[in-house]
C-alpha cells in the first residue's frame, strides 16, 4: 500500500469518549473508526490484521474436521422460545426488531438455537455424527456499557464452531482436539505464551467450562494460575472444592486480570431436547444429539494483542497478523527512486510512505504508531555501499543490509 | 469434498412455502437453509459459489482503485436525520432497535450516510480526491414481501462502493470507468450476455442511473431493449422524453422480464451537504465531495444465475462460480479405489460420492440436482481401456478420456 493513496490518514487525537488505550492507537493508526461506543468499522489496515486472525482461526477449524457455513443475524422467535432464551428476563443483551409484515425478530447473539434447529434437516441417524460445523458471523449484544474499544463491543464478528455427537464419550474426545487446536491458534496469533486454558463454570452438563483466558490489564476477568500445572481458574470458581477437584494449592496461585479470547462449552443435551434435535442410535432408539460450543472473537483477540504489544509510541504487530511486514521509507531523491523499486517487487509486502511534503520524522512516528515489524530506510546515504536500514519494532535494533539481501526476503509474487 | 463427510443432503422437497424455482433447487441441492421467508442461511456449497462472485467483483474493484472497509451493521441515528432518511415515512423499509443504554439505532440498510460521516475525519483538501471505498457488507431490508428466494431478502451481503470526486467531470470519468467494470463483472460471472446497462430514475443531480439488468423470468422488473445499441430502459422511465434523449425508436424495443444485479448511481452533493463534507479546492474555497455509489447484489446475482441455467434436472453452474468442477463417482470396487486416487490429487475439484449403499441413479440424480459441470465416472469397465467418462452438465455430452489426460486437466495443490 502507499500511503499516497491511502484515504486513512494517521491522526493526532482519539475521539475524547475513548478510553481503552488500544482503541485510541488502533483509532490514531487508522486500523479503525468508531461509529459509536461499542460499534466500529474495519479500515483497510484493520481489515488485515482481521482477516490475519481470521485466516488462521479458519485453517484451525478445517483441521479440525469443521464445516463452514454462514448463518442469518436475523432469528426468528420461534427457537428461542423453545430454548427458553427469548425472554429479556433470561437473557439480557438482546437486540431485538420488528418484521413490517408482522412478527418480532432477534439479531443473532449466539447461533445455539439457529444452528440446531437448522440439523434436524440433516441429522436421523447414528451414522451421521459426529459432526462439527463453523462459521465468522457477525453476533450483536445490548451492552450496556462498552468501553474496552474493540475487546467488548455490540457488533463483532464471532468464529462459532458447534459440535454434534451421539454420545458423551464421542464428544469427551472432540472436546479435547478442540483445546489443542485452540492452543495451536493463539500460539500461532503471538499470545501462547500468555494464554492459559482457564477452569470457569459449568453447566447442567459439566462441572466446568473451559476459557482461554490471556494475562492482559485491560481484560475484564481475574483468573489464578497455577504455573506447574500451566492452567488457571477463573475467580467465578475460585474456592475450595475447586481446589480439591484440580488438586490445586491456593497459595501457589499467581492472580492476575485477563481477557477472555475464546471459550469451549459442553452443552450436552440442552438445546438438541428443546429443539428435538434427535437421531436413531444403533438399535432404533430415538436420542438427543450430546452438543458442545466453541467460540473464538477475532476481534478481541486483536484488541488484546493489541494492548499486549503496544508501547508509549503506537502498536507493535507480530508478524503473523501483521497487516504489511515492512514500512518503507525513501530519504533523498535516489532513495525514494529504489524504494519505489522495491515496492514494485511486492506491494503486499509494504506499506511505502512516499507521501511528498511530508517531514522524515513523522513517517518515522507513523511507522512505529502503525507497529509495523520493520521500518526499512532506503536514502542517499544508505544507497552509497549499495544498503538499506532496517529497524525492528520489537526489538529496536537496526541492521544494515545489502540491497540484493534485502530483496532476497521478499516473497515474489505469484504470476 | 467427500459426500460421506458432508452435514448437508439433497433434499427431495423444498419447503412448501418456497414458491422461486432457484431456492426451491438451491434449498433441495444443499446450497441454503431457509431461515424464514426472506433469510437464508449459506451451507457450504452455497457459501463457496457465493464467494467465487464475491472474488471476482473484489478482484473488478481493487482495479479500479478501489480501497476495502468494513463498516458496522449497527447505526446510529443522528447521519440519517441529518440526511433526511431516518423516518419510516421516507424509508419505508426500515429494521430498527433499541439500544439498552439509551436511544435508537437503525440496521444499515445502505452505508451512504455512514461513510460520508466517517470520511469527515480523512478529506480536507482536494488533493485528497478522488478517492473510492467499497465493502462487501451485509444490509437489512424490512421488506413486506419476499417471495423471491434470494433475489430478494431481507438480510443479505451487498458490495457497495462509493465515490469522492472533486468535481463532477472527475465523477463522470470515474462513473464510466465503473460501468465497463460492471460490464466486465456480469461477463465474467457468466450473465454478460443477457445483462444490459438499463437508463433507470436518476436524481436531483443526473437525469438517469445506470442499472445492469440480466434478463430473468422471475426478474421483478420489465425493461425495454435496444439490441442495436445495446442498452435498455427501465419501464419507469419509458416515456418519449426518454426517447428522444437516447435516440431510440419505441417500436424497435424489445420488452423483457429482467432482475436488477447491479446499479449505478450519481449522488452529487445530496449527502455531502447532508453531512458537511468537504474539501478545500485550490482557491482554498471549501467546496462539498461529488459522490456516486455502485452497488452489486453477490447473492441476488447467485440466484439469478441460478434461475437463468437450472432445468427441471437441477442447477447448472458455470464454470467460474461452481463450488467444485467435477462430480466424481466410482463404480465397483476398482472404480472405486481410483476415484479415490483421483480425489486425493486435488480435493478442491471434485464433489467425491464416496457414500457406500447409495444407488448409482441416485448419485447421478444429485450431480444433475446440484448442477456441478463436470460429472466423472470412474468404473471397472470405464478401467479396462484405462479410462474415465466426463459429462458435461451444460452440453450434456459425453466423453472418454484416459486417465493421464484427465489427471493432466487437474490443477496441481500448491504445497
Amino acid at each position: 500500500m502507499k500511503r499516497s493513496e491511502s484515504f486513512v490518514k494517521t491522526l493526532k487525537n482519539a475521539p475524547s469518549d475513548e478510553v481503552s488505550r488500544s482503541a485510541q492507537l488502533l483509532l490514531r493508526a487508522g486500523y479503525i473508526y468508531k461509529e459509536m461506543a461499542g460499534v466500529y468499522d474495519f479500515l483497510p489496515l484493520g481489515r488485515k490484521v482481521l482477516n490475519n486472525i481470521i485466516d488462521i482461526i479458519r485453517e484451525e477449524m478445517v483441521a479440525l474436521g469443521g464445516q463452514e457455513v454462514e448463518m442469518s443475524s436475523l432469528q426468528p422467535k420461534d427457537a428461542w422460545v423453545k430454548s427458553g432464551r427469548w425472554d429479556d428476563d433470561v437473557v439480557d443483551d438482546w437486540f431485538k426488531t420488528k418484521l413490517h409484515a408482522g412478527g418480532e425478530l432477534g439479531l443473532a447473539l449466539t447461533h445455539e438455537e439457529a444452528i440446531t434447529n437448522m440439523l434436524t434437516s440433516y441429522v436421523s441417524s447414528y451414522k451421521d455424527l459426529p459432526l462439527y460445523v463453523f462459521q465468522f458471523q457477525k453476533k450483536f449484544r445490548n451492552e450496556l456499557r462498552a468501553k474496552s474499544g474493540i475487546m467488548r463491543t455490540r457488533e463483532f464478528i464471532m468464529k462459532d464452531l458447534y459440535s454434534f455427537c451421539a454420545t458423551r464419550e464421542q464428544h469427551e474426545e472432540f472436546y479435547e482436539k478442540a483445546a489443542i487446536s485452540y492452543t495451536n491458534i493463539f500460539k500461532r496469533l503471538g499470545i501462547g505464551d500468555s494464554t492459559y486454558r482457564t477452569f470457569a463454570s459449568g453447566g447442567s452438563f459439566s462441572r466446568f467450562s473451559d476459557e482461554f483466558q490471556t494475562i492482559c490489564d485491560a481484560g475484564e476477568d481475574i483468573i489464578y494460575i497455577d504455573h506447574e500445572k500451566n492452567i488457571a481458574i477463573n475467580e467465578e470458581v475460585y474456592n475450595e472444592e475447586t481446589f480439591k477437584m484440580l488438586d490445586v494449592d491456593p497459595a501457589k496461585l499467581d492472580k492476575q486480570k485477563a481477557s477472555e479470547v475464546g471459550n469451549i462449552f459442553t452443552l450436552g443435551t440442552k438445546y438438541s431436547e428443546a429443539l428435538d434435535l434427535c437421531f436413531n442410535d444403533e438399535n432404533g432408539v430415538r436420542t438427543p444429539v450430546f452438543m458442545g460450543s466453541y467460540g473464538i472473537g477475532p476481534a478481541r483477540s486483536m484488541g488484546v494483542i493489541a494492548e499486549k504489544t503496544c508501547d508509549d509510541k503506537g502498536l507493535n504487530w507480530p508478524e503473523e497478523i501483521a497487516p504489511y511486514k515492512y514500512y518503507l521509507i525513501g530519504i533523498g531523491e535516489k532513495g525514494m527512486k529504489e524504494a519505489e523499486k522495491l515496492y514494485n517487487l511486492n506491494p503486499e509486502q509494504f506499506v511505502f510512505d512516499d507521501r511528498e511534503k511530508v517531514r522524515n520524522g513523522e513517517k518515522f512516528a507513523d511507522a512505529e504508531l502503525m507497529g509495523i515489524p520493520y521500518r526499512v530506510i532506503v536514502s542517499d546515504k544508505t544507497l552509497e555501499n549499495d544498503q538499506v536500514e532496517i529497524l525492528s519494532r520489537k526489538t529496536g535494533k537496526s541492521e544494515l543490509l545489502t540491497t540484493k539481501e534485502f530483496i532476497s526476503k521478499i516473497p515474489k509474487v505469484l504470476k
